[in-house]
C-alpha cells in the first residue's frame, strides 16, 4: 500500500525460470516438460493467451535444446510479444494441419515427459497417440515444487497482494453486516479489492450462521442475522500473485461457546504458523494446528487440509496435509487455515498466507485474528 | 430484447441429455463418458464449480448404470443444489484420499472411454494409471457432435444472445472512434454486451487500420484515426448461452479498394451462409465462402477456417473448414465468418451465427452487413 510501483520481472527472470526447470526435469529422469498455457507457462514466459481454445499451445522444454512455443498461427503474434516469450523459438501451425505431429517431431519418442496438469486431456491424447512410444506424467506429480519457491520480486508481489487484501478486510469490517444479504457482502468485498488494486478476484465466500458450517459455501441469499458468525474468505489476483485471507468475524456479542470455538480455532491457526520453518515438513504444520483441535475434543469438525501454496494461482502445491513430507524451504508461501464446522450450526476459520524464512515463519495477513464484532 | 424471462431447462432436460450422450457412447463403441468440469459437465448436469482445481470432478456416464458424479466432498453440498444433478448419485471423497481409486471402482477396467477435450491431463493420468487396461478419446474426436444440435429451448437463447449482440453493435456504431484508443471502444463494447444480458464477455475485438490485418489481435493502445478500418469482433455468454458477431466499419469515407474488399467478404459470408442447408457438409460452407475470395484473387489473404459452433461456450464443434465432412443438421449453430487479411494495411471480418432450419439456413445476427461508417 505504499503506492511504489509492483515488483516486475525482466525477460533473463524468464529464461533463468527455464533454465532452472529444465535442469529439474533432467534431474528427475524427464526428457522434457510440455506446458500448457495457465499458471505454468505465465510462470515459465508471461504469455497467457487470449483464450484457451482447442487450438494447441504448449512450450517444449527439453533439456540441451532450445526450448520452443508451438503456438496457433493466428496468436504467434500475440506470444511474440509476452515479456518472457520474445527469445524463444515459436513453432507456429495454421488451421487444418496436425499440431500433435509437429510437436511430436520436437520430442524424444521414447522420451518420459511431465506435462502440465492443467493441459487439456484432448491435447495429452494427440501426443500419446503421435508418439506411442512416449510417457508422461502430471508436472505436480514429478516436480510439484517448480514454482513452491518465490524469489525476492515474487515474495513482494504476494506481500503486496496481502496487504490489499488486509485493506480490504479492515473496510470490510465497518459495514454494516446485519439484514444485507451475503450477496451483498460479498460485492462489497469484491469492490474492495479491486479498490486495493486486485485485477481479478477468484472468491469471495461470505458464509453467515449455518452456512459457515459448510465450508465450500460461497454466497447465497440468506439475509444475515444479528448473533450470526459469518466466516470471510476472500482473494484474487493483484499484479499476477494472489491474495487468500480469512477471517470469521461476530455480528453483535458472540456466546460464550461461539467465542471458544473462535479461541481455539485461533489457537490451531498460532500453532500451524509456529511449526513453519525449514526443514520441517509440510504435514507438521497441518499436525500442529490439528492436535490444538482434535485436543479440544473438535477434531471431526476440521474437515480439510490446514493449508495450499499459493503464487500465480491461489492454490498450488505445497500443500499442509497428513501425509506430504516436502520439507520447508525459504521462499515458499502458503496458507495456514484451520477451521471448525458444526453442522447446521456455525463455522469459524482463520487464514493467513505465509511464507517461510531461514528462521522460521513471516505472515502476509497481518489484520486482527481475536474475534472482532460488526454491526 | 422482449423482456421476457430467458428459456430455461428442466431436470428432465438434463436426464434426457445424459441418456442420449449414453447411447451415442455406446453406439460409439464406448464403455462410457468422463466428464469434467466446463461446457460438457454443465450440458448434462446444469452444475458448474466454483473454481476448477486440482480436486476430481468427474461425472461418469456408463451403458446401464446410473450415472455417478464423482465430487470433493467439500463441494458436494454445492453440486447438490444443481439443477440438473440433483438426482445424479453423488460419489463424494475427502482430502487425502485417491480420487482415481474411487473412480476406477465405477468404470470397465477394460474399457474405452471418451474424456472431456478440456478434462485436466493429471485426471487422465491418474486414470491411466489406476486402470492401465482402459484406453481414451477425447469427447470431440469420439462424439464431435455430443452438443451440436440444440433443442428449442436452446436456440431461443442462442437467439437472444445475438439479438442482445446486435442492439451492442447499434450502439456502437454511434459512438466516436477516431481519437479514441482501440481499448476504449473495447471497454464500451463490453460494457455494452453486459448492459444487454451479457453475464460473461469473452471477446470485444478492436483492430484497428494495420492490426485488423492479424486476424487474433485483440485490443491495442493504438490511437483509432480517420481513415481507419476498424474490425469489430465481440462475444460472450448470455443466460449461459454463446454469441459472436464481427462487422467491419470504416473510421469516415472508404477508398474505393477498401470498399470493394469489403464488399467480397460480405459475398463471401452471403455465399457461406447460403450453403447452409440440412444434409450439406460442413466444408462446403467454407469452401463455398472460400471460392468467392479466391476467384477474386485474394485467397492467400483468407488465413483461417470460415466458422465454429457456438452453444455453451463461444467456440466448439462443428467446425466449418476443409476436411470436415460432417452434415449440417438442423438445429445446429455455428458461425459463418470469412475475412481478408492485408498485412501492414487493413482486415475485414463479416460474422453471422447461423443456424441451420429445415430448409437452409436463418441468421442469429441481423445489422446491417454493408459497410457502416462511424466517426
Amino acid at each position: 500500500m505504499t503506492g511504489a510501483a509492483p515488483a516486475s520481472f525482466t525477460a533473463d527472470d524468464y529464461e533463468a525460470r527455464r533454465e532452472r526447470a529444465a535442469r529439474q526435469a533432467a534431474d528427475a529422469g524427464l526428457a522434457g516438460l510440455l506446458v500448457a498455457p495457465g499458471p505454468d507457462l505465465v510462470w515459465l514466459t508471461g504469455y497467457t493467451p487470449t483464450a484457451v481454445t482447442e487450438r494447441l499451445t504448449l512450450l517444449v522444454l527439453t533439456a540441451g535444446r532450445d526450448p520452443v512455443l508451438v503456438v496457433p498461427a493466428l496468436e504467434a503474434p500475440d506470444a511474440e510479444r509476452a515479456l518472457g516469450a520474445g527469445a524463444l523459438t515459436l513453432y507456429d501451425w495454421t488451421d487444418g494441419k496436425d499440431p500433435y505431429a509437429a510437436t511430436a517431431a520436437l520430442l524424444d519418442a521414447d522420451g518420459r515427459f511431465g506435462i502440465s496438469d492443467n493441459a487439456w486431456a484432448m491435447h495429452l491424447l494427440g501426443l500419446q497417440k503421435a508418439l506411442p512410444g512416449t510417457s508422461y506424467a502430471s508436472l505436480t506429480e514429478v516436480l510439484p515444487m517448480l514454482r513452491a519457491v518465490k524469489d525476492a520480486a515474487e515474495l513482494e508481489l504476494l506481500a503486496a497482494a496481502g496487504a490489499a487484501a488486509d485493506a480490504a478486510f479492515e473496510e470490510i469490517r465497518q459495514v454494516a453486516f446485519a439484514g444485507r444479504r451475503e450477496t451483498d457482502v460479498a460485492a462489497d468485498l469484491a469492490a474492495l479489492l479491486r479498490r486495493f488494486g486486485h485485477s481479478q478476484v477468484d472468491f469471495t465466500i461470505v458464509a453467515s450462521g449455518p452456512n459457515g458450517a459448510n465450508p465450500h459455501h460461497e454466497i447465497g441469499d440468506r439475509v444475515i442475522e444479528r448473533g450470526d458468525m459469518v466466516v470471510l474468505d476472500f482473494g484474487g489476483l493483484k499484479d499476477g500473485y494472489g491474495s487468500d485471507t480469512s477471517r470469521t468475524v461476530h455480528v453483535g456479542e458472540p456466546t460464550d461457546e461461539e467465542r471458544r470455538v473462535h479461541d481455539l480455532v485461533r489457537e490451531a491457526q498460532e500453532a500451524g504458523f509456529r511449526a513453519v520453518r525449514p526443514g520441517a515438513a509440510c504435514q507438521d504444520v497441518d499436525r500442529a494446528a490439528r492436535a490444538v483441535i482434535a485436543d479440544a475434543g473438535y477434531g471431526e469438525y476440521f474437515i480439510h487440509r490446514t493449508g495450499h501454496g499459493i503464487g500465480v494461482t491461489t492454490h498450488e502445491p505445497p500443500y499442509m496435509i497428513e501425509g506430504e513430507e516436502q520439507p520447508l524451504v525459504p521462499g515458499m508461501c502458503f496458507s495456514v487455515e484451520p477451521g471448525v464446522y458444526l453442522p447446521g450450526r456455525f463455522g469459524v476459520r482463520i487464514e493467513d498466507i505465509v511464507t517461510v524464512t531461514e528462521d522460521g515463519g513471516r505472515r502476509l495477513n497481518n489484520t486482527e485474528r481475536e474475534m472482532v464484532t460488526v454491526d
